[in-house]
């Protein structure tokens, strides 16, 4: 294994990832456990940590670097908001967090907030920071699906503005919990019904409300199959997501960051509007804006 | 007691409902268990239903008039549709379940379905059937607020079309499963919260995607208290049904059939819209629609 220079850490709800890091950028090794957030309570947070890296450290303090939601109220320490307008927030703004074990030199990314309309991000500023550090000069809107989509718009290295959507939850719970998983698949796609659905949601999204008790009825009643009824139930929440988000995307170029399922459809969806979309994988742009923010407290 | 003629069953997803009936049409006794179309297999529904009135049968055969989920698909056997437009189902249409107690003569009664758009009832039809039989000529529009809202245009005596929405049980998913949970109220309720965020929803519908992640926000920000969180989520919700419902209730008088607490925020809602409410109490609806099909089934 190469020098350890410093850690980077994805501190998530559900998943902490690490990255063991060289000075010059290099990713030598990614390792992970599912201690997140809703797992600890703030005294877990440094056993978790060591848990996955105490091997690689030695006398010498070492650079921890976290994004997320360790450095949320419920987290380990709570990190600030920056505030939009604002950059992808300066590391030198984070939480330090004191260790038992000294050679830990621990320090939380803030989070960034929006007084109006209200609003909250915690790692996916980290996200934007790692676009940006990769592409210098990007100016237009950053959208990152996942439970919570988040959409940025960048101009001139500054978050302007965002809006985060429900959508992933919502869908996760209406196609497991609700009525709707009888007759909703778990898996499979149908790309024609998934089309068909954001359409219909784009055009009148005040539609849609009337529609999702549809999927059942239809399903009783012989006429939607399960895979098509996923597909179906994913494109009117896309399509009402992307209805009220056409302030973000209408004439913007769209880096779409987020894992490979759910940005799949976002492409579509978005493609279809004419909307030029530039795929990032989620993973890159995170180490990208942790190792951007290590970078700047080395040089401070 | 006195003499038992008939017996009433409403049975639901979660409960099932008895009540102990004169041929005069007068109400003996109500008696009620946990044992809902949920918590039974076939064969476990003539067991709950003798383990609730077995002390009132003799050697007489005893009608047994049932509505609800025991006629689903996965209840007791299932009951067919009739279709709309159609007068709330004639109970000779209903399903005979054939019964090891020899004294049981039950009959479960149709459900009512829509092919397009694809819609579904077990159980409404009966209350809607009660109203138009307490309310001779009634033309206009049937409100059931509950898990699962119906809307239904009436006239001369027949359901002409309806809609279901999944707004009850959406708001149950998002309040206490979601994010949401961390801050909205179990209970409590704030007026002006709910008829400001009906406003918002019924005048832009296409934004209310963007404004549920904003709950959180506010209250994380420090803004948003969280019974005001409540009935904002709720006036968000009923806002876009009711946006979606506008050609049922635009223009119409509505009989508003639900239980006091989700009826009266519809109550609240449509009111601020001019529209004339009739509040109908949900038990005396279907009461009055399992004795007036027990009527038919009498004289035919």
């Amino acid at each position: 294994m190469g020098q350890v220079d410093w850690i980077a850490v994805d501190w998530g709800t559900t998943h902490m990832r690490v990255w063991l890091m060289s000075r010059g950028g290099g990713m030598i090794e990614a390792r992970s456990s599912d201690r997140g957030m809703g797992a600890l309570a703030p005294e877990g947070y440094e056993p978790a940590l060591l848990a996955l890296i105490s091997d690689v450290l030695d006398d010498a303090p070492m650079p921890v670097v976290i994004c997320g939601m360790a450095g949320a109220r419920q987290g380990w320490a709570e990190a600030p908001y920056a505030t939009v307008p604002c950059a992808p927030p300066d590391p030198r703004q984070g939480r330090r967090v004191q260790t038992e074990d000294a050679r830990l030199q621990v320090i939380i990314l803030p989070g960034v907030s929006q007084s109006s309309p209200a609003d909250v991000m915690r790692g996916e500023e980290t996200q934007i920071k790692g676009l940006i550090a990769t592409h210098p000069g990007f100016d237009g809107v950053a959208c990152l699906p996942g439970t919570h989509t988040k959409w940025a718009h960048l101009s001139a290295g500054e978050i302007v503005s965002f809006q985060t959507f429900m959508t992933g939850e919502i869908f996760a719970l209406l196609s497991q919990q609700s009525v709707l998983r009888h007759s909703v698949a778990l898996n499979g796609w149908d790309d024609d019904a998934f089309k068909t659905a954001v359409d219909e949601a784009m055009s009148r999204p005040q539609a849609v409300a009337a529609k999702l008790f549809g999927l059942r009825a239809a399903a009783l009643l012989g006429g939607l199959g399960e895979v098509e009824a996923r597909a179906r139930l994913s494109g009117l929440l896309i399509g009402i997501e992307l209805a009220a988000a056409r302030p973000y995307w209408l004439g913007q170029q769209v880096a779409l960051i987020g894992a490979a399922y759910s940005a799949d459809a976002y492409e579509v969806a978005l493609s279809a509007q004419g909307v030029p979309v530039l795929r990032q994988n989620p993973t890159d742009m995170t180490l990208a804006g942790l190792s951007a923010a290590y970078s700047e407290l080395e040089h401070s």
